[in-house]
């Protein structure tokens, strides 16, 4: 039987730093005088008081080591209960249940699927909320996926540990050392990116939450229209910068940070994160010229600050994308499944494994018709164990069985074929707007019924838990041995 | 070097082969005194003058084993010579080049897809060189699948090895065995089935053509309404039994014409093909009946038929089922990737890569939580090896990829999405109709830019061949070593 205790004390701890972060709009909108400080107040008090008392409910005085099948247990509800408590200020503004749910895992899985509309009427102590979310999302998946995913050998991280002797006390050390730069990394960013937004134009506030926004590959903005709103070349290339910052491996910066910046500017995943964005862009940049009544700079502007969003599953819109025509629908349809760079706050497939998948499969189409070849693979300058193209390859059949059962249970509930596939696709993996008419990036997710939210919102939760981490509850032997 | 003379011998063989083919609708044609026997007469001379002078000019006098790298360039050779041969005819009656090579790749490939109206009015010497197309496609496919793919372990076909001491000379006596085995049962089981359709109500020259439509999963038909043209309940159960039959092992079927049914009725693929047709016509019915104008009974027929013919990847429509809702887009959608057994004329990923992939993804999930637990992966009784897994996995990659860039090239051609990723599907799937109002299962793939059928050309050659078999003709070292 699997003990929960010291779970449960960890999620004491964070619903009371939920809390802690509640305080952030409390104060925003007292100070602008609004109406809705009370509620943000009121949730934190509630949300000190219930991670106080887990926490003194199983206070046992020393710290202890999570073994497996806790940490399992501790992510998936840890997103659970951050959902739970970041929902209450979007109920006191009045939205239902489901929406109100919808919003925050919306927000803290960083996918960015919005049921708000007039946006840009809306009192700013919630636009903050959205804003931090994310943010915390954000920090939260880089711990996690630079921390305890590697050691849980999800879908070929295990290639990512952290170098240490391999002992418990090891690797608790080094948690206790990385944990802290990961966070003064990660707010660096985003005060450098908050005072790029700012000097090129946006307001104190909008260059705060946007600058969340986009460190986290969130992709919540303030206004209906997103990063369009702006109408400012300067301000999508800063944001597509900053956006990249956002799905580089966070552990390259710590080493960056340590002194090896070697290994961030050679890294094989980065380069090759960094070759597909700029491919993709500019070919679709000389496609563009020829669709839409552009210059040649503009285009390019317009398809890397929208292709860089789709590809590190941030999710703003600088254009309605879905209008170049069908060429770009079909192109932004197959980029949702891309993804930034592990470790980072970016969801979907993932450049490694396109990399490993790509050296595996070439090795294995050689040994097709040369049966006695030995192939050894590499990657990134080391051999590559059997193991993580194994753990890969399941992370796609799992990957990909999850798309089509979504698709299927959204399209029983009516939606059309296109808005079910694409909001499938863009719930699990984390990026945000769909396509079609309804919740393409012109479009919203308020229209759905409360039915096919609730299902989105167990598909972002999925997504952002790279499935497997989520799947691995659904095993009977997980609850028993 | 790889050295082709083996395989343009036999090449020349089959380009004789596909002669006496073509006398078939030549004769047919000349005694219902057609115009077009001529053509079919030109093209079978045509095919033994060249067939002959390939034979000849490579003849050695003894034969040869292929290896590798041969059987490989074979299979594809082969698939490309029938095809240009065989839209010799549909030149002939006046249809453009892309269009005949079109059509004939489709039949060949045992797809379905055709780019042919009014249908109806056609002379029956093309109506029966389409069925008949697609009836040498579907022995072909069948010889390969049995005979060679498992040697070349193409995506798991490993697995389905016919058991021999091992030795080139034994493996090639066991051949000559079972091939004629083969042929007998192909036969006879279209006989059976033509009979059925006969007593059930079809004409004669129906009767024929759709049996060989029918065993061979190819789908094409004499009407534009499909099967749904002769409105009878017992002859849509007649082809879901023989669709199904066309989709079994039929390795199967020689072990139990040796004796051996116990083989066949015990099957674990087969087992679960059949379970997993029954509750979904089942499960589809109920939510027929609540979605369309009909009674328990027909809305079993309907769903059992034409699910039987996407998931055995036929392609009969005894129903526009796209009109049913969205719910049913989505099924048929999904349903489109299953496809029948190994070994048999159905395409798509096929029930055994199911049935491996969730043995190993459970077993990989269970080793998250327990990474110490050591777990053997057991399939129809037999320990699996490590290798299977490994390559179901990477056709399921590949297979994945292929679908997604031919969705992207197509939509780059300016098809709307819908249509650009389902025609690639039903392509690479060997389905037949796709989805949307052009190529939906009431419409035809007339329509569609020249530029994207040969692209579809392509993607359905890629389908049959399991794409690996394709895609290995693309690496260097296949040619030079």
């Amino acid at each position: 039987m699997i003990s929960v205790r010291p779970v449960v004390q960890i999620l004491g701890w964070l619903t009371c730093w939920v809390g802690g972060m509640l305080l952030v709009p409390a104060v925003t909108d007292y100070f602008v005088s609004d109406q809705e400080w009370h509620t943000f107040l009121g949730a934190a008090l509630l949300a000190f008081f219930a991670g106080t008392a887990l926490v003194l409910s199983t206070w046992q005085g020393r710290a202890e080591t999570l073994n497996f099948r806790q940490a399992f247990l501790l992510i998936v509800m840890g997103w659970l209960v951050v959902t739970l408590l970041g929902a209450i200020p979007f109920v006191g503004i009045g939205l239902s249940f489901t929406d109100s749910v919808f919003e925050t895992m919306s927000g803290v899985t960083t996918t960015g699927s919005t049921v708000l509309t007039d946006l840009d009427d809306l009192p700013p102590g919630i636009l903050l909320w959205r804003a931090v979310l994310q943010w915390v999302g954000g920090i939260g998946i880089i711990a996690v996926a630079v921390l305890i995913l590697p050691l849980l050998r999800i879908g070929g991280m295990q290639m990512f540990k952290i170098e240490s002797s391999g002992s418990q006390q090891d690797i608790a050390d080094l948690t206790w050392k990385t944990l802290p730069l990961l966070f003064v990394i990660y707010i660096g960013l985003t005060a450098l990116c908050m005072l790029a937004y700012r000097v090129l134009g946006m307001s104190f506030f909008d260059a705060t939450t946007h600058a969340m926004t986009t460190l986290s590959t969130g992709g919540y903005s303030n206004y209906d229209a997103s990063f369009g709103h702006f109408h400012s070349m300067p301000l999508q290339w800063a944001g597509t910068l900053f956006m990249i910052c956002g799905a580089i491996p966070f552990f390259l910066f710590v080493r960056a940070t340590l002194g090896n910046v070697r290994a961030l500017v050679t890294d094989q995943q980065v380069l090759g994160f960094l070759s597909f964005l700029a491919i993709a862009s500019i070919l679709m940049a000389f496609w563009l010229v020829e669709h839409k009544d552009v210059g040649y700079l503009e285009a390019l502007t317009l398809t890397s600050s929208n292709i860089t969003s789709v590809v590190t599953t941030t999710g703003y819109a600088s254009d309605d994308y879905t209008a170049w025509g069908h060429g770009a629908v079909g192109a932004f349809l197959v980029l949702m499944f891309v993804g930034g760079c592990s470790g980072s706050t970016s969801g979907a497939i993932k450049i490694y494994r396109y990399q490993v998948l790509w050296i595996f499969v070439r090795a294995h189409i050689r040994m097709l018709f040369s049966p006695h070849r030995v192939i050894t693979l590499r990657y990134n300058g080391r051999e590559l164990g059997r193991d993580v193209p194994m753990s890969v390859l399941a992370f796609l059949a799992v990957f990909i069985a999850t798309i089509a059962a979504f698709t299927l249970v959204l399209s029983m509930m009516d939606l059309d074929i296109v808005t079910a596939y694409s909001a499938s696709v863009t719930a699990i993996t984390n990026v945000g707007p769909g396509m079609g008419h309804i919740i393409g990036p012109a479009g919203n997710f308020q229209p759905l019924p409360d039915s096919a939210k609730w299902v989105l919102v167990v598909a972002m939760l999925a997504g952002r838990l790279e499935v497997l981490a989520l799947l691995v509850l659904f095993e009977r032997d997980f609850w028993i041995e």
